[in-house]
């Protein structure tokens, strides 16, 4: 199943290209346009096409515009693909197993990172791209140390692993390394802190969002603002603490091509929106959503410059499907779907508050001020029922808080409603703007982008990986 | 809402076109490409993503060949959209005002055929057609007196009186019209026997398959091959007597195009496969996924014929999602899924043989003969429990069988899991081939193809519906 042959004609374009006189021979992009001096890629991790499309909806309806993502395609300047996201022992891929086929150009097994079946190690892509000279970096709402922007970084073979991968990361001196994740480097870390370590090796280290807005790029940077998991949008937008605390994935974006965007030889930056995840395997609507709406900011955030810039090559996608939330019904005139505005606060937040002593009256007030609609006492009744088992399948919800049965009774009052609490198989939305995009096929296996990136930014041909 | 900008450009180059000196101004298509002498669309009912690439991922898996659908983007031939399919008064389209917003060329609220909701009535583009010289037909699994056929027929406020548009059809006079709805036409319609009035007119009536099989293009056609709607592919392929008394889905398209492909003005056909959606309402797997590959199938004898021909637009895509399934978990090497393989019946065929009063082993054998795998006694009894309970939202199931219960279970054995038993507002995939194909943007709103076909046909200029 790996490294296959969809390529070959690819990666022939490549081989014909004229000797250039120097040590290595160039990979030149398919279509002979120009180069791709920098590359931004963005990933909402674990986005149905759901996901995409109800933040593009609300979008529409509620802020007036549609989402910079489908506004790319509404003006026709984006260019599409199919992706079809397997893993080497599943149809179903994990995180690790995803970001390393980008990342390591082969598949691999669920949970490792850019290990292969028969312990390959292939070299991870932005170690290429920093030994040609380019800045490197990866800015994500959840661990920097967790699977997406690891797999773009590292080999190990158990995700796990992150006190470990903070480790490494320490060792590559990457330019900039930014989002949650602040137990696996500082004093709470169990094998040691690390962080005086970083700034003997001459890192900035930034612990909020004003220590990141005052970065310069006199030095790499590990930007930690959380311990673990940075806060829902939805949460943070409303809560004047983390307002100042937590900077959003559209200002840690600008300030990573800031940091990078003036070096000779151009940059290479991976943005993870990570908690889309996180919100699907929680069945968290309003953690969905805007999350990915946060996500869609940053995405325009990364056009805005790649427009002015020329040569940066801007790739959009996700690494799998994550529980196929749709809209559902929405007779009404779509009222209910709209009540998403009222959100304040993310499922995660609200049932964290909730105790089985409260009153139904206060759960039912609660509930109102924090997500804006009255619920039902029977539907209070079902929830408190609820409220100790143990929900199956939470990877990422070591509580055992009853997401499944509030996102069933969310979908009755806002009319989105989830298969599942896990990633699914379907082949996802890709999306490419700037030099190189010219030559994306309407349909890709994720294990391609690999040699598509190197060849778009003309990387030595010895870096391809060979099908 | 309606008819809104996005297709002025397209409208106003339309308009530049040069006089051409006859009645009428011919609209050009917009990339100045050769006419599309025919049209072919074809129309999978509420497939949401997960349904094209399940069909897909089996089709390579078991039969080692890819969809004819997803190939068309392997071989880098097909042009793609997303298209968004909302209707005049709901974010989630039913079917009657998503085919009348190709069809009529305006969005309209749910439930209505051709009727806005000023009470509009747009003339359906087949008679445009038909009105021009061109053959035109439609074939479909459910009856042809359905939703999506007769929103490219007809004008009716209530897609629900289908005994009636059985008796307008016999007015139009069209060329091809297949699929079930006996009912609707024949001695148990209400309104009385519509079958003599049809042969008086000079109808050919088939009833079935060999009876379509020896169809020649000397009249027009009715074919009726059903009481309401067809078989389930997997029903009706390990069911002799269903073999012999009805074609499948992929023989009445080719049929359809023998009998008009020879037409001096060309022609427009309409080809649904209606059963998707059924699976989709009732989240019956195989019922779902082999009528998916059964609707790929006369993808490819479309394709085929469009390959040949030169002068063929063929439009692929759905009217909207449904249920949004998709393929969860697959660990174990992906054997669950692959159990597909097994089935031989729909759930739909196997809860309708079940009885209260039969044992448990009987139930396990029962489905271990008809769908292959080993159920275990705690999911026989679940099912059982609830097989007295009405199931909700239920559109077209009008039995009270524990279709929802059964999907359930089933999801456990074959790792498919659905989000819910009604369409989404999902936007969905959207193909083109051939001629015309060319000026299709990223991004189109469902009523902006009825244009699209008249200028891609270059019908006059006044058959164009102004925004």
């Amino acid at each position: 199943m790996n490294r296959r042959s969809l390529l070959k004609g690819g990666l022939l374009a490549g081989l014909a290209a004229p000797f250039t006189g120097i040590k290595d021979v160039i990979a030149k992009p398919i279509g002979g346009s120009k180069k791709a001096k920098n590359i931004i890629m963005l990933v909402s991790d674990g986005m149905s096409t759901g996901t995409l499309n109800m933040a593009d909806i609300y979008s529409n309806r509620i802020l007036g515009v549609g989402s910079k993502w489908l506004n790319l395609y509404r003006d026709n300047k984006g260019v599409r693909a199919l992706m079809d996201t397997a893993s080497a022992n599943s149809m179903v891929t994990d995180s690790a197993a995803a970001s390393s086929s980008w990342g390591g150009g082969m598949r691999i097994n669920n949970g490792s990172l850019n290990v292969g079946p028969k312990g390959e190690k292939p070299q991870p892509i932005l170690q290429k791209f920093k030994e040609k000279g380019k800045k490197v970096g990866c800015v994500t709402t959840v661990p920097i140390t967790h699977a997406t922007p690891a797999g773009f970084c590292v080999n190990i073979d158990n995700r796990g692993g992150q006190d470990i991968i903070a480790e490494i990361y320490l060792g590559l001196k990457f330019d900039v390394m930014m989002g949650g994740g602040h137990k696996y480097f500082g004093d709470k870390r169990p094998g040691g802190n690390l962080i005086p370590k970083y700034l003997t090796q001459g890192y900035k280290v930034a612990e909020n969002r004003n220590e990141m807005l005052a970065l310069d790029n006199s030095k790499p940077v590990l930007g930690l603002f959380a311990e673990d998991g940075m806060p829902y949008e939805v949460d943070r937008k409303h809560d004047e603490s983390l307002l100042k605390s937590t900077p959003s994935l559209a200002e840690m974006t600008v300030k990573a091509i800031d940091l990078m965007k003036d070096h000779k030889n151009g940059f290479v930056l991976q943005v993870e929106g990570g908690k889309v995840d996180w919100a699907a395997h929680s069945n968290d609507v309003s953690g969905l959503i805007f999350d990915q709406l946060a996500f869609d900011e940053a995405v325009g955030k990364a056009l805005e410059f790649a427009e002015r810039d020329g040569e940066t090559l801007v790739i959009i996608t996700t690494d799998h499907g994550n529980s196929n939330p749709g809209l559902f019904n929405a007779n009404d005139n779509n009222r209910k779907f709209d009540g998403l505005k009222n959100f304040k606060r993310s499922n995660t937040w609200l049932l964290a508050q909730l105790n089985q002593s409260f009153s139904e009256q206060k759960i039912i007030d609660l509930i109102k001020e924090n997500q804006g609609f009255n619920m039902k006492s029977e539907d209070v009744k079902f929830l408190m029922n609820h409220f100790k088992d143990i929900t199956p399948d939470q990877l990422y919800n070591e509580s055992n808080l009853p997401f499944y049965e509030y996102g069933k009774i969310l979908g009755k009052y806002t009319d989105v409603q989830w298969a599942g609490m896990n990633h699914s198989g379907d082949y996802v939305e890709l999306t490419m703007f700037g030099p190189g995009s010219e030559s994306l096929k309407p349909f890709v296996k994720n294990y391609e982008l690999h040699n598509f990136m190197l060849k778009a930014a003309e990387m030595p041909e010895s870096f391809l990986v060979k099908s």
